[in-house]
């Protein structure tokens, strides 16, 4: 135990708590409200938080997202939680940071709908926005830049520490179950730790998804080779984190695997060309639930009433 | 003002702070999880919030709301707020009390389609959700009642104390502007207080819509008469509150009138008769501004993870 802990801790990391400066509260506490406000979308009805929900595991749960006018998006939403120590943001890494993310959603058609310079009029015509932008950036002319900036700082407080698999990491040999630190052997041991590894047990490489084996999926998600154009990058993916990875069903980028133990069995032939016995699938599975950590308990935000001017959702859009 | 005070404070009472007793505290605990709760929707991502957005006025903001596969539903969706004070729920009153009501939404297909049988099904497989109701029911067998029992015990808590209105009602006359109490003056002498009067002003009765001229409108809605069957019920519907009125646009059953003073001045002409001046609708305005109370501040709720036989979310459907 204590040489399998030696081990894994030169790959993997516990997850740092967050503590938020007295001078960043205001700017969280912005970001937050953003991420909860449903004004930003089209519809008036969709929030960062309707697909990326903290309440649950940052995520939708469904195969693929539903946004604006129920409309199905191409890819499986990953979750928020941890999604600071990414590498880069979104399936094939196309927005370096947070903030540059936060842009993307808003206005995606199948997701919120919402021009830039709409969802800008719609922050700028509520007062209580407009004051806390001039508390935290010196203006009172709000840009989109102030949206996704509040938005990011807001998400880079979503960590998840003390799982039982990071208390075990620390010195508590009580933390797992047997049954957990014998699915984390194998998991060392097989080699998912060559893709899974560093704080977010993923999140820091891009990888083939099929590297022994092709990966059959209907989806049209080509990974990275969408932004470096390269072929050779072609089915790369960011390797998710396995962070919560029990409360972020169904799985991989195409959402095609409902059930962890799917999961597993397909990374263990696609990915190393080995076949499990369903007790080390069973074993695997288990380590895995062990990734859950304790999510951030937050204040509900209270969002600042609409403006005189305020411009109306528009759901038939 | 002190004379208007008096006046006033025979026929409207200012909101009462809840207390949640010690042996409510779990129930209340277990009722916030469901409102927020998307499991509880055929798609997985509608829940009570999503139409009753306790973050903004408890409403969605839409003329009538929309709900599974993007479903327009016949009527503006009212507030949870201080919704415990009405004398029944749904503009037609159909439903006694809270805990009756929360039964329609969860099964109304073009709200969050889920079979009753169902949503019992997604809660039994939830073990922490199980744990809570049998610390709180005495059983581990789940029912529909645990579910909507627990969701009006929350909903109980949704009140909106301290309300500029409110704070002058207990005697500091500084609370409103002059404005505001010019415009509490008009809506006392003129007669809105007939039917916008009580702990909410309005709640307490049902009222016809179009009493001095008819209200046309192509809602389908006919109000009270669905429930009872008689003729002379048509267009009777219980009068909504107007405590948080800023915050829960657009207006009236049909969700036709988009601003404050378009039901004002729609209110002057069909229930009294009266065509008021540009200058009385702008000071009734303003006193309905003052009508906004504190929202409850709490927690955001952490729902429990999904069982390894929790059904999933099927949007489609
Ligand atoms: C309608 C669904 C939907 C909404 C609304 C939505 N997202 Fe996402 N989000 C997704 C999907 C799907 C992806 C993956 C897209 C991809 O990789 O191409 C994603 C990816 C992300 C990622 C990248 C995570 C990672 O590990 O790569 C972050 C961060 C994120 N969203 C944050 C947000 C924020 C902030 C908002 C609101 C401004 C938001 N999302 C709104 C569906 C949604
Ligand atoms: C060569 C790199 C690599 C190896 C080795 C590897 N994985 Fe993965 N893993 C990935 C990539 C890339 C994805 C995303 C694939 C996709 O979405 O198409 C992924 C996805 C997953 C997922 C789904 C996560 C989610 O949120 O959707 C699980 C679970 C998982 N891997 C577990 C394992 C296990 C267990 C092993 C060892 C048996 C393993 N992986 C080995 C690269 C790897
Ligand atoms: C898709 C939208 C939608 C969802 C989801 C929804 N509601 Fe409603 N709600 C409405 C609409 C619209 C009405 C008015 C219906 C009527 O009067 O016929 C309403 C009425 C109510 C009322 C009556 C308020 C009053 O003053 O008469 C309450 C209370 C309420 N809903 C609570 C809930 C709860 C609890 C849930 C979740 C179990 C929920 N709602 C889910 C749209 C929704
Ligand atoms: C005879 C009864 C009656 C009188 C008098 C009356 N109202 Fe109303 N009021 C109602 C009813 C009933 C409704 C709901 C109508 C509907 O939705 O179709 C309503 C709705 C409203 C609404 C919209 C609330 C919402 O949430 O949609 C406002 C604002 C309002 N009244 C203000 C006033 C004002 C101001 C006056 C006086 C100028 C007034 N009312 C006089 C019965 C009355
Ligand atoms: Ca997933
Ligand atoms: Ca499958
Ligand atoms: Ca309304
Ligand atoms: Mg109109």
């Amino acid at each position: 135990d204590a040489q399998l802990r030696a081990e894994v801790a030169k790959l993997i990391q516990p997850i740092q708590p967050v503590v938020i400066s007295a001078d960043q509260k205001a700017k969280v506490e912005l970001g937050k409200q953003l991420f909860f406000d449903p004004r930003l979308s089209m519809s008036g009805i969709i929030s960062c938080n309707t697909c990326h929900n903290v309440m649950l595991g940052g995520v939708d749960n469904l195969k693929t997202s539903i946004g604006h006018k129920w409309q199905p998006g191409p890819v499986n939403a990953p979750t928020v939680f941890n999604s600071k120590l990414n590498l880069a943001q979104f399936w094939d890494g196309r927005a370096a940071n947070l903030k540059e993310q936060a842009a993307g959603p808003i206005q995606a058609p199948v997701e919120m709908a919402m021009p830039h310079t709409l969802a800008v009029e719609v922050i700028q015509s509520i007062p209580g926005y407009v004051s806390q932008i001039q508390a935290i950036y010196g203006t009172d002319k709000v840009s989109l830049d102030h949206i996704t900036d509040a938005i990011a700082a807001y998400e880079e407080t979503l960590v998840t520490p003390n799982s039982p698999f990071d208390r075990w990491l620390r010195g508590d040999d009580k933390a797992m179950t047997a049954e957990q630190i014998a699915g984390l052997k194998i998991f060392y041991e097989s080699g998912c730790v060559a893709c899974h590894n560093g704080p977010n047990l993923g999140g820091n490489s891009y990888q083939k998804m099929g590297v022994v084996e092709p990966y059959r999926s209907s989806s049209p998600a080509e990974g990275r080779a969408a932004v470096t154009k390269k072929d050779e990058d072609r089915w790369f993916f960011k390797v998710p984190t396995l962070r919560n990875v029990e409360l972020t069903y169904p799985y991989f980028h195409d959402g095609e695997a409902s059930t962890l133990e799917e999961a597993v069995v397909l990374m263990g032939r696609l990915q190393l060309g080995r076949t499990f016995s369903d007790d080390e699938v069973k074993k695997i599975v288990a380590f895995l639930h062990a990734l859950t950590g304790e999510r951030p308990q937050d204040v509900l935000p209270l969002l600042p009433a609409s403006g005189p001017n305020t411009p109306r959702p528009d759901p038939f859009k």
